[in-house]
């Protein structure tokens, strides 16, 4: 595996998106139907961390989901190319990430599942709006400081695709003519980015009517899954200990495997202090979060009920729950990955849909600058 | 109309075309079939000087050219837009530049003409070289370091589109597998930078195959056509005085008038010195090209058998002869400009061609870099 920048991480970070019942309430601005918009890089098998932070809430926001809301998920392999990948790995992660995402339950005929590079009307926007953003702005921007603060020569060598992607993932949510964005803390940033760059669009060339749509944001409480070797860390795909996390695709023999080498404490009982005992406490997230959230109240009320176990019985507890959780997405998993006729049938479906999205977005921004 | 920046000018300058003939003498290192491209702004009728300075010779590229070379003009729309353009007058100038480039003698059986922005893969090459190209390289350009020092805080306020418009110019080339392309000196630069990004691809994504093929350039010996009103500077669609231009749609009566007023000298007599005696020299240069070059073996051949005539008569003459030259071009075009059957036609022959040669390309690259 290549060595992963935080770049490439950006957008594979697990982003919390809230409920549908939560972005209804916070959001009756306007009463047009939702159109909801995600991203995630094609990184291959997405680890528990991913799955619990964000890939969950995509399920849910479809099976929950009103009729005439829309939903469209993006493998954003453009965005992984910023950073040099190797062409055959990235491949066998495209690959890999789709599966991911029909495995976990996400239906190609209710939602829009589509390989970001299958549909032209991503890039194309993005160099109408390179036209509109300022490159002071975009200098400005967290993530490129961060990256030129980090080089011996500022950015002198740093690419362009990595100063002007914020435009590219503008122009991923606006083509789409989106209306709510999940977003993580981190990516707070350039989803106020793709809102300038909507109302400055229509601003110039609107002639009073609305021509992108300025998305609002669903933030949801953070759902952090930590490293299980080092619990004060993200789990995350770029750590080189595999024990640090738990893919979607691990065996229940190796869940419990991982989880018993989790590392933990040395004190007595069981409780939930992320702050003072972040191992335990992860397990305790992990096994609230896996028992699908419905039997207790908080990981406080969690803890309690298991004060006099074992930290064995603890690891054993989630390991099990774990396992139940991740065992049907494994299963499908493995009946679909290597199925062609699913897989391109499901890639085909998603591009002609995201196609057909994009180009009616397209049409109306090339009629409003006069490109047609 | 608008105002015109240097940079709505780059692409419009009049680039000069070495012929068929002499690319041929010149570039010897390959044996494949040639691909022609050039590219125009759609800045609305041309002027004599994009005429002579270019469009001219594209016409000759395509006459002269061998059965197994392709001809590609495009009408670069999307980089029209890296400056603030009226929608409305930008359309109109589509319109105007598409009916002129038939009006002049393409053929749209034999070249491919064709609206940048119809053709998608332009801006998804770009998009993949821009994970190719430094930051760093692209601020050296000397366009860019230009504009950066006209402004007062430097580059804050300037678009993104302006920073890295030379991507697409490579794009455009390299999406067809361009071998050839006129250039003025001005665009050597550019053209320089396309041939290091096809390179530096190839380096690092080829495997030892040419995945893009590195263009080389045409340069012809300049055919600079000057201002009727200052003739030390160059015919130029930006000047506030229509009078320092002929139009290709200009009537005899106009063209008459306008080099009646034309601005010359009051020494004696006539002769060809365009440091001593710019104006007068500027008529003949213009009668010398607009007499297809052939009666004479340079202008200064022909300032000598002019050298008893009356500036008057110089006028006349010269006037005589680009009407001569002009008159069929703005005949056709007054024919076709309002005949939407010849232009949609035109126009969707020109992008289903050059989209099909674009896809081509763009399959290779995906491929190359994993994508697909």
């Amino acid at each position: 595996m290549l060595p992963r920048s935080r770049a490439a991480r950006r957008v594979l970070q697990p982003v919390n998106i809230a409920l549908q019942q939560k972005c209804a309430s916070s959001t009756a601005t306007t009463a047009r139907p939702k159109v909801i918009f995600s991203g995630i890089q094609p990184t291959g098998v997405p680890h528990l961390g991913n799955y619990l932070g964000a890939l969950r809430q995509w399920t849910r926001l479809q099976d929950e989901a009103a009729d005439d809301t829309t939903l469209i998920y993006s493998l954003v392999d453009l965005h992984a190319i910023t950073i040099r990948q190797d062409p055959n790995q990235l491949r066998q992660w495209k690959k890999e990430s789709l599966a991911m995402l029909l495995a976990i339950g996400l239906d190609p005929k209710r939602s829009t599942i589509f390989h970001q590079s299958d549909v032209p009307a991503h890039a194309e926007l993005m160099w109408i709006l390179s036209c509109q953003a300022s490159t002071g702005y975009l200098g400005r921007m967290t993530q490129w400081k961060d990256k030129t603060s980090n080089e011996k020569d500022g950015s002198e060598k740093l690419k362009l695709g990595l100063f002007s992607y914020p435009v590219l993932q503008a122009a991923d949510i606006l083509v789409h003519k989106t209306t709510h964005v999940p977003v993580g803390h981190d990516q707070a940033q350039h989803l106020e980015f793709a809102r300038e760059v909507a109302n400055g669009f229509n601003h110039v060339f609107g002639q009073g009517k609305e021509v992108l749509v300025a998305p609002e944001t669903l933030i949801s409480p953070a759902r952090r899954v930590m490293s299980l070797t080092d619990p004060t860390a993200k789990m995350s795909k770029s750590h080189p200990n595999p024990k640090s996390r738990i893919l979607l695709t691990d065996s229940e023999d190796i869940i419990k495997s991982k989880l018993k080498g989790a590392v933990t404490d040395s004190l007595d009982g069981i409780s939930y202090d992320p702050e003072m005992r972040p191992g335990v406490s992860n397990l305790i997230d992990l096994l609230y979060h896996s028992s699908a959230e419905d039997g207790y109240e908080s990981q406080e009320a969690l803890a309690k009920d298991l004060e006099g176990v074992s930290l064995r019985a603890l690891k054993e507890k989630t390991a099990e729950a774990v396992d139940m959780q991740v065992r049907p997405i494994r299963e499908r998993y493995s009946e679909i990955v290597e199925n062609r006729a699913i897989m391109e049938a499901a890639a085909a479906e998603g591009a002609e849909k995201a196609t057909k999205s994009g180009a009616a977005t397209l049409k109306k921004v090339k009629r409003a600058v006069g490109l047609s």
